[in-house]
């Protein structure tokens, strides 16, 4: 019963207005950008997505993955055609390299149709988003033979991919993982252990499964430093190609779990299965970061996508349902009640959804762009600064987006009341699918560590210095357009608070760690509003050169919300963030 | 694998230390009500809820609720006998009229005794809190007769009940509803319609169920003031007082929902049932008004409840849990990792959740002693300023608190990182449970207009001035008490940003009543705070009498927790306040 209608007016606007990508053709791939092919590209993908992957959504979550006697697994019915449909079109390598069978588009325009997948079907999507994560991992650190051998059936969607860290004794704390490795004398590796939580770990759309997995191999160092990483494919690979014998890898059990249904969370079992190094021995965490920080952007992404969808429905919702009148008197008196648009309340949980989605796109596909031109800006600088700006998004996008994501998928189904309780509606599920968002590919209270424990600190501060000094030339180079003075002054406001909180943290944190940690969350959603504020200036900029233009006018007027609405809570973030550990630490734990 | 312990020297602490309700001993029912009484009752309460109710958690939300191709509904496994030990000790009519069999305990008590069922099992407790509140209903507006009737055995458990307001078309509207009743020679009516969203509409666990039905007479005005409220029950009450034959009143359906998968939510038939008045004609509104409010004091509770028994599991794991180092070097040196307690950020989500929990169940408690005074107070002054914060927090506590309750257990869950989204653990069952109480009875929003569009308002504002001066008497009081003092500094400064927003709303609504409706959901949460503020500056002063009490020590230091990371967010609640409906209401219904 529910919609999903791509919202391909934002996403072209955020490509073209406010990025600009046509000013990059002469980067590798974004010749092929052009306006007319941005459309061309997303509207194709918005059908996809509306019509093979939506219609899926409910079912998939009602019906779930079945596993069979044999360890085998069975996705709900309709996935294996459409995940067909979506390899025959080409979806999957979209933004991979040409020379192993990708499209070679920018990662930009492929974070737009993730966006779209991820909110038509959040379950389906993760099937081909794990392939082409393991892929890139293969292609960042695998061997030219490990390349050929892997990547081209990879990116054709053929085989797919999985992510094998967490133990059930061991989820972020890495260190404590005993899977086992020990090396044979053909090079390869015996690898024998049980992995838990790993998504797409079986299933029947794929004719071979590359699991990557980190193990230790025996008498590496305990701890972190002696984790590597192995490519353990579910079948063997014939030399020419094709897939042979089974590999003793099985699926133990399926979770039950909130959400995501349509995608199987497996128990994963290795048993004497044989693996080959991928990068260097005990240097399989950093190998393994590559898929993850990738991963934990396309999180994000799930974030912004799964509170498009509810809004999409949300508001649909709220321009037909007729209940109460206006409080200003009657707004549609031939009706027996007016629609419940008319509602301040209801208005202001679909325009809070709306200020946070738009703004999170344009903030998305931003940091995207820099993911291309860390590979493919001609100067160093750039390449530096796209490098800095990555390590420095990845966890608080991958943190905000999702909290919010399932905030506002919350209020959403608000907007329905009962009706949004009640499964056939299908508001509870988004809830439930985004809530996942906040907890895998390292959960937010780890981003907000990462953020201030690893990513402020990182070569003196450079990132976040880059990063506020670019904000400043943006409201200095805008100062005297008076349309633009509103969103500039709430920027300015947001980013000063935002440098106050890093100092405090620096003058702070080290007399006592914990003050950093205590403050972690609140300075990531600080730094989150700073985006965000950012981004929405950035909006408004390219919306006033077409002040008469609809989408344009209503594109303000959000941004004003935005201003009016979410923007305050800055301050409450920094006064936090100075409370520091004091009373958080305090009780001892027995009093918990 | 859940485990619930009910907070008992929380619970006593606010019970006897904070409200001190041995003064009340000259009022009905609070002689009964000495410390060892309150102790051994809370105690007895204790036990059932761990013992015998909460075991059914997990599994009644795993089987759900089944209805039988001839309509009748069977509860989950060890519901009926869970019901029968619940009757058979009293707990349903706690505070009951004596006169019908109740207990006549102070209803403060029997809140108390309703957070342990509610945190212990929500699903279960649903059905004898719908019985109690429909017979306070037939209390409140029933003839003798009538009184006779239904009371003792509703009272007993023998009998259930239900609130049948919902029709599809009709939920916060209920002036749309269809329902008609049919006056009939003998002064009964023939009620025919459909009623959606029935919390145990139909069960095994009574041997009658008396349905309160809202409907229209035939000929009555339209909306609201022809609205009239049934007694219907499912089966026909012989002369003797026995159950006779079917009264055409069935279930159509159960609904799939998110959670409370343990109470059966139904779609009811009445076809031509026979029903007699309840209350006046075409007042019926007013009438189900009665049970609604108790029914929205519960519902607040239950965001308390779920707040509280989520936190007992998120503490739990995170006191057992070995995973990663403190920041200021390990902990717990001897074994693989410290447990994640020592993690400031899984300290914020168990503080914040603390903090709040504790306070709510003082407000609430606070709240319901009021619920006694209105009809036990000696002085009419009293009686009427209870019925005056009756009132006002009613939206409060009902919105404020199940929006909070339903965070909280999402923070409980995130604790747990990927276990938490494993069925199995039981975390996410306290989320989807907890979402409910932010829809019904009520959704929030209509909550927050009540708020602002009638208890602000009503007979000039006399409720919340005499609230704010009790607030400033409280402070004046307590001057020059150095520990007390950032507890009333606190409470002050949130005292004066709330009175600044009600003087914004009476200054600008009626320009626009949009206005008021644009703030009143920040407005809700501003006054919130501000009574949770005062709570804890009493809590803070019963403590301070105890200051060698670890007990004690533990509260301040939760209370001081309070002041640092909860109460700043009242800053930008007024702010969102005072930008008024601008953005919010400009964009035209057709861009959403």
């Amino acid at each position: 019963m529910t919609v999903y209608n791509a919202p391909l007016k934002d996403m072209q606007f955020v490509l073209n207005n406010v990025l600009q990508l046509s000013k990059y053709s002469n980067l590798p791939g974004f010749a092929d950008a052009s306006e007319d092919m941005v459309e061309a590209i997303l509207d194709e993908g918005g059908k996809l997505a509306a019509n093979v992957l939506h219609p899926l959504n409910q079912s998939g979550d009602k019906e779930g993955c079945t596993r069979h006697e044999d360890g085998s697994v069975t996705t709900p019915k309709g996935f294996k055609e459409a995940y067909e449909t979506y390899c025959e079109g080409g979806w999957l390598g979209i933004s991979a390299d040409p020379e192993y069978g990708g499209q070679g588009l920018p990662h930009v325009l492929g974070i737009a149709v993730n966006e779209m997948v991820s909110a038509a079907n959040l379950a389906f999507g993760m099937y081909p988003g794990l392939g082409i994560g393991a892929a890139d991992a293969i292609r960042a650190h695998g061997t030219d033979e490990q390349k050929q051998e892997y990547l081209p059936n990879m990116i054709a969607g053929k085989w797919g991919g999985t992510m094998n860290l967490t133990e059930a004794h061991s989820g972020t704390d890495l260190g404590l993982l005993r899977t086992k490795a020990v090396k044979q004398d053909d090079g390869s590796y015996k690898i024998t252990g049980e992995k838990i939580f790993i998504s797409a770990g079986e299933h029947d759309l794929t004719e071979n499964i590359i699991h990557l997995v980190l193990a230790r191999i025996e008498g590496a160092p305990e701890g972190v430093k002696g984790i590597s990483l192995f490519i353990v494919p579910k079948f063997f690979v014939n030399e020419d190609g094709s897939v042979g014998g089974a590999n003793g890898v099985s699926c133990g059990s399926i979770e039950e779990k909130m959400g995501i249904h349509g995608n199987s969370t497996c128990v994963m079992n290795f048993d004497d299965s044989t693996g080959w190094l991928l990068g260097q021995e005990n240097k399989g965490l950093k190998a393994m970061f590559t898929m993850m920080n990738e991963a934990r952007l396309g999180v994000a992404l799930q974030g912004v996508a799964q509170s498009e969808v509810s809004y999409q429905n949300g508001a649909d919702y709220a321009r037909e349902r007729l209940q109460g009148r206006a409080l200003t008197g009657p707004a549609e008196p031939d009706k027996p009640a007016d629609p419940i648009i008319v509602h301040p309340d209801v208005r202001r949980m679909l325009m809070d959804q709306r200020a946070f989605t738009e703004g999170a796109r344009a903030w998305m596909y931003w940091t995207a762009l820099y993911g291309d031109l860390v590979h493919k800006a001609e100067d160093d600088e750039t390449r530096q600064k796209a490098d800095d700006y990555m390590g420095l998004m990845t966890p608080v996008l991958k943190c905000y987006l999702t909290e919010k994501g399932y905030w506002h998928a919350t209020n959403a189904q608000q907007v329905l009341g009962g009706h949004g309780y009640i499964a056939e509606w299908g508001m509870e599920q988004f809830v439930r699918d985004a809530r996942i968002a906040m907890i895998y590919e390292g959960a937010n209270g780890i981003q907000a560590l990462d953020l201030v424990g690893r990513k402020l600190m990182k070569d003196g501060g450079r990132a976040w210095q880059t990063y506020f000094a670019e904000i400043d030339q943006f409201i200095e180079d805008n100062q005297g357009d008076e349309n633009l003075k509103p969103f500039l002054d709430g920027l300015a406001a947001a980013k000063a608070r935002t440098l106050e909180g890093t100092q405090w943290l620096g003058a702070n944190a080290m007399q006592n760690f914990n003050n950093a940690g205590a403050g972690s969350m609140d300075y990531l959603h600080l730094f989150a509003l700073t985006c965000l504020a950012y981004a929405w200036a950035q909006m408004a900029k390219a919306a006033l050169e077409n002040p008469d233009d609809d989408f344009c006018k209503h594109k303000l007027i959000t941004g004003r919300y935005f201003l009016e609405r979410l923007l305050p809570d800055s301050a409450a973030h920094l006064e936090k963030i100075k409370a520091g550990a004091g009373a958080m630490m305090e009780l001892p734990a027995e009093a918990f």
